[in-house]
């Protein structure tokens, strides 16, 4: 490939054509401009330069050359030219930065909220937006977490707890967690090693991680930063071309993946609203000026990045995935005993239960609400937990107790996605060990005061889940008669300045 | 009719004379002060002068003509002898008119409740007050959207989604969505252009509308908007004077509206204490100073346009409605399966499960908590969707979401009044046709994840409805304890500033 | 009676010799300091001074004569002698001034709550306290007027409401509403003419008022300001000198009072802790100064003015009330179905589901909630309503539709307290007359909207109760996930100063 | 033992020789601090110099010369060469004395909140967490209060109530309320006197003190305080040490102690996340810098006090504990029927319904919650009550409508930790005398009106816990909607200002 020098492609700055630089190589996008799934705009705000920086967080490496005809690769920037850009440190990045700095240290972090906390502090807006957006009005990612907190314990006594164990095998892996680590995208929107850093705390500390379709990582460079023999599993979002699927699924399992996690439950990506409100901050300057109604509208990172995903998806297909490889095939996003049962009949390895951190559907219920319905159907089927069969969950997980209730319920092991994303996304891969540290403390303490030993002796009765089914909504508040009543108040110092 | 100068007119400004001008039209309306339905002040506050601004927005076109003797038509205002008032602007205008200038560009509305919130900075307080009004302690509008929130989703799987199709027929009328325009009053409170943004927007995008009795535009402005075959249907107040009616209906007939929808639940038009309240502001300035006693009190916009209603309305009034029209008939305002059984046995086509927004009787229950024991009822009658009778819904809408709740549970379509001219109220036409396409986008997506290809087979196994029936109200909060608990935080920064 | 010096008075300001001076007359009450309900502290802090002030609200104009022995009348204080004292106008009276200045004109209060919130502002913090205060946490005050929304209606339509009427005959009385006073005490707190507002209006609109036995005003005063023929009925606590009580409602039946409601639910007055905290703010202005022990502690001006009501009242004497009175007798304070059955047996005319506003048992329930299996366990003596025997319910009470409520459910009648007291509190009499206006048009419309001509078309069918019965508290809230939750966000306004 | 002067302790202040001065004497604990349950940290803050005032509030007066061997005895430290350290008086010091000074009087004080609100303001923010903290979300301590709120009152009337007697026999022995004095650990914390308050209190007030094996004086100061023949009961944590143990159970019997209550929710103390905070503020003065990884982490008062409590106590350790004691044995921490049958039928005295005041696993229901299905099994070994087996609960206890509840459910009594806690924390000895004067009037208040004249006559039937087992979460709140709407308000001033 030639050089080209930065003058001569900043001459290719409009719609009619539109060169960028990505990774030092010059490509022509202006016949891609329409194809783009993120839309237009966002290319020709870069037309004629450098799109490197908006590029990286939100594309796997090879996306732009797999996605191009060759011959629109124009070739490589030649660096002489490159006019280093001092990059602007706006008020800001210094205000991000300061919060970095004022980092609560990581021994004070005592809990999975607290890295949330934190992330929302130091994520650029663009980031938390993305990670913590749910579709519509967020009813279902909250009700995730409210769910767990319908199902009280109740705990047996004067068993002798002085050494508990919460190790278990997830899908024919050890694992040191009864919990997996959920695949979430974009990973290097939080930090520059994005996925990186789960792989290498994963590796240290015996815990599975699903790797996403859409990491920010190429699954290689993943790979590469595992462990010899340290387990993973492989998120898959379908491909509308069969044969790009049929090709990333072989080639993981050729790399030693040992499960594959179809998700289902999003044939299109969701409207985020948090992520949708965002697109429209930093429009601004946008390079090219032509008529709005010209350029394809921006539809939030969400939509950018999924375009590709296949919404014929369906049950037909399930033989054909059998027929490619023979990792565990389990299906990611089921809610009902329904599908649940069909899962089961064709032949599948499993299913989770998940609504995908109500991200899809808003007023989903949640995967710990189907969980008894759809382990009472498959106990149709056979006895349970079955052996051949694994049921996980995910959503809203923040606390071992909530973990312990599921299996109490009858789950094989339960996911955990943004919990450990915000973990990474505040400190890094040390981030996640702590997690994993926490989560430890938090599975010994209370397998102790449930009085199990370990998980096999998580039973039904130690949880009290008759109220997981109650959706209340209250009725409207009497505003009225709540502005005129006057709450009662404690007694007084005598000196009210204190 | 003769000339008549300002000069004149304003030697009539008391309460034993009183004439006032109305669109150039000079009036003695001395012998109607009692009768006004909205009591003698509101109009001794225009006596001598010109009331077009203050009688338009509230009044059809021809109401003064149609109630006033022409022997009280004293002729034509000599516009010679106007002394042009140069309106002042006030404070408050300003701020408004600046409001209107910050509006968010339409691209950044992206959900039916980004109109609402638009609507009620840049409406006159008066305007947002009759809009925005329900009766008492509007706990039925805000029960009315709480029981969406009570119904969750059961979303299927792994079906080809690729292409999904949510147009419908609603009473024979081909509609692009399972949504109509329910019909709300005063349209230009809201908008100059009034209704007919909604007119517009609806022919352009093949949405039904209903049309108001109380529009401000008149019914047949509305339909000259309409395009050539533009499917309408009208909503009826019936008049104490039934000719009055008959006339009414057979024009609409004659004019090509396909459904008359029958308003039973305003017997008398509810108290609505935001309207109520707005009342007293702004009558300061009254012109006639008489004591208190001596005026009709006045009770709000909404009693001053509805005193024609007849409560006499009831089922003996059905054969003779459907003596004078075949338009379909359909009673809006229907509770219970009593009388939705009635209604079918009475061979109409169809009833409106609503409590008027919530503006009627307060603490009804809301129209998606009456579905299932309706078509429960309904049932009893032969199969269930029944060609021959439609169970429509309105009230709390907000979401495609809503509306797909509602047909999975068996409704025929949905009703939506405010949404749309809270969409007018903000942005006019162009407003009601970005709200077309917010619910477009949102029945595409949420279509594609419940796994239904088309609105037949939206099931009822698709949602959980179980726990709609619970009316919650909370116990009382234990204040003393509540003040004294002190919440946990979370990990601290170094830097309490930040 | 001799003539005596305010000099002479000032000399017997000491725990060994107390004399006060009320309505000009001079009272030893030295031996009565220890025996004052009120606790001693009250009366030393008057001590050789007139007490006239701090009397006349909390205690009916005989207390002292009936309560202290001739011996210790002393004489008639001369009136040469009195300095007059410039009541010294504190700011606090000052503030309270402006407040009833700045009242809401009459015509802007369009419904109970209104009244309340004026009194609020108006009312000398004593007053309030002891008007508003309920017992321990005051749940039930609050869950009194929460019942009332756990109850929906199932309107009916299409039926000729043209005329409608909500009068009642209540223990035989005509009753311009469905609606009776309900006894409390200590108006003159409120208002200068006291309980008479009530008696007033209630002659001039029908309505019946029930004479609390602590009234401010003397019951002879009452029935003197009532009209000829004016129905009313009698509060009655129960005097452990049974002849006091024989005397007091004998003459009550010699005056044409029409029924007489024993207070059972209050064997001793309860503990309201805003009334308790009230008395620690004023004491310290004593003029005696004592060691506190040998002081009796003040409780309040519920304990202050209760210590007569007799604890051993019981079945066994409701023999002798039938001896002694052909009034009908009714039992105010009923909660369980179990004692209205007694009362029935008893031969009794009556029961009111009463918790006694709150002010007795807290977490007792609410005389609603208790309705329905009151009126079952009725039933089970014949049919329902019983010409015999009439349930009332009070508490809570601000809308016609909860009346509607109670009378659909079964209930005679309904009993509303503090909604008339703080009418009068705020407007006087005026203010009484208003809230019958507003009630009329509440009920005028809503059995308009319910379908009902009059009261006997409610039907147990136009509610819905079924959650009546539902008493939920939420879980406690996870604190550490709502504090990192962060809310979706409506459109922004481009000027975020707007 | 030899003399040593302050500087020879001093020269020894590194992790290599580590001596410290507790009351004078002066130890070598360089061996120890690994083995220190609090960690190593804390102990090198007081290298070389003296810890008696951080030793004090959280050990037993002889746990220093239990754990370590009489040769680290170094000696006695030379009272003459002690430099009198002039205790820095800081900003929060005087800031809290300021608040201690301006404590509402006692007098004020008229229920058990008030105390907790007092001892939140005065007591040092490490006591404060250390008292007020639970587990985790702190979920249960929360619900412990809120189902005593899911329970109501169904009251008698027409009782003889003039005396009423709540005094009772717990375990045998005579006390003046139904409520005994639960255990809690460091009382020094949070008053000089420590648990010595509540010794002197119980034995002026009839009232029953359970000494906690964690108390802050010494088991023999508290038993010296009590008066002759004053009941007391015995909270044990069981030692590995069997041996410790047995010693400590056979010198409490000697004493005269009652029963043993042998806490069994607590192998391991919880993670209280308010405790665990606190450990870092005040860190920073540490003495010895060293890398942080080789000192073991502090982890908050509760995991410093607890490590010799024994994680393999079981059912099979019974026999053994009535092989040791003729006391009543009762096991404190039991949430099942399950396990209060195998209690009952290991021939122990009594069962505690409790969860450690919310202490230990979060999400644990509530003692109340538990009490019906637990009575109801105990009923399936005998008629209830049954004089050989009681049933306690505590936990959330306020008022005394809360503890007669528990009674009329079947509860023996009821035990109040926190209460009297900070009952002391706030008044000291005088506070503990004052909560028993306030619940004495509330039991008399409220058993009059229940109509119960003791506690024989409290039965099942006067409440109504049918809503006890709702546990109900709500479901997430519509933000948008909520932000959107506008609540009603009052009629309004004419001077907005007032």
């Amino acid at each position: 490939m030639s050089l080209v020098s930065s003058a001569a492609v900043a001459e290719h700055a409009s719609r009619d054509s539109c060169w960028i630089v990505v990774h030092g190589k010059v490509y022509d996008v202006t016949d891609f401009l329409d194809e783009h799934p993120g839309g237009s705009k966002i290319i020709l705000k870069y037309a004629g330069a450098d799109a490197t920086e908006a590029y990286e967080p939100i594309h796997p490496p090879n996306a732009i050359t797999d996605n191009l005809p060759t011959d629109k690769h124009i070739g490589t920037v030649d660096p002489d030219t490159v006019v280093k850009v001092v990059k602007e440190v706006t008020e800001e990045d210094k205000r991000r930065q300061a919060l970095l700095d004022a980092r609560p240290p990581l021994d004070e972090i005592i809990n999975l909220h607290d890295f949330e906390a934190v992330a929302k502090a130091v994520l650029p807006p663009k980031a938390w937006a993305y990670y913590s957006s749910a579709s519509d009005d967020e009813i279902t990612i909250r009700e995730n977490r409210a769910a767990f907190q319908r199902v009280w314990f109740r705990p047996r006594i004067l068993r002798d707890v002085t050494s508990v164990d919460w190790s278990t095998t997830i899908l024919g892996q050890k694992s040191s967690l009864p919990v997996y680590i959920s695949a979430t995208a974009l990973g290097k929107l939080g930090h520059p090693d994005g996925e990186l850093n789960l792989t290498r705390a994963a590796g240290k500390h015996g815990v599975i991680q699903m790797i996403p379709t859409l990491a920010s990582c190429s699954f290689d460079e993943i790979l590469d930063a595992a462990l010899p023999g340290q387990p993973l599993f492989l998120q898959l979002y379908v491909n509308r071309d069969r044969e790009i699927t049929k090709k990333y699924v072989q080639h993981a399992e050729k790399r030693g993946v040992k499960a594959l996690f179809i998700t289902v439950d999003a044939p299109q990506l969701g409207r985020r609203e948090k992520d949708m409100r965002m697109k429209f901050v930093g429009d601004a300057g946008a390079k090219v000026q032509e008529g709005q109604k010209d350029i394809k509208q921006d539809q939030g990172v969400a939509r950018a990045i999924s375009s590709f995903i296949d919404p014929s998806l369906s049950w037909k297909d399930i033989p054909w995935f059998r027929s490619i490889t023979n990792m565990h095939i389990i299906l990611k996003g089921v809610s009902t005993p329904e599908d649940a049962l069909l899962a089961y009949d064709a032949g599948l390895q499993g299913i989770v239960l998940s609504n995908h951190g109500g991200r899809q559907l808003d007023t989903a219920r949640s995967g710990l609400e189907n969980l008894p319905p759809i382990i009472a159907a498959l106990k149709t089927r056979g006895p349970w937990p079955n052996p051949n069969f694994s049921v996980f969950i995910d959503g809203g997980v923040r606390r071992a107790t909530d973990v312990l209730k599921a299996l109490a319920m009858g789950a094989s092991a339960v996911g955990i996605g943004r919990g450990f994303l915000y973990a990474f996304a505040s400190y890094g891969q040390e981030g996640v060990e702590k997690s994993f540290q926490i989560l430890r403390e938090e599975f010994e303490m209370n397998l102790r005061l449930l009085g199990a030993r370990n998980l096999s002796e998580l039973t039904p009765d130690m949880v009290d889940a008759s109220g997981l089914h109650q959706h209340v909504g209250l009725t409207p508040p009497d505003n009225l008669f709540n502005t005129t009543y006057q709450p009662l108040r404690l007694a007084e110092f005598r000196d009210a300045k204190l």
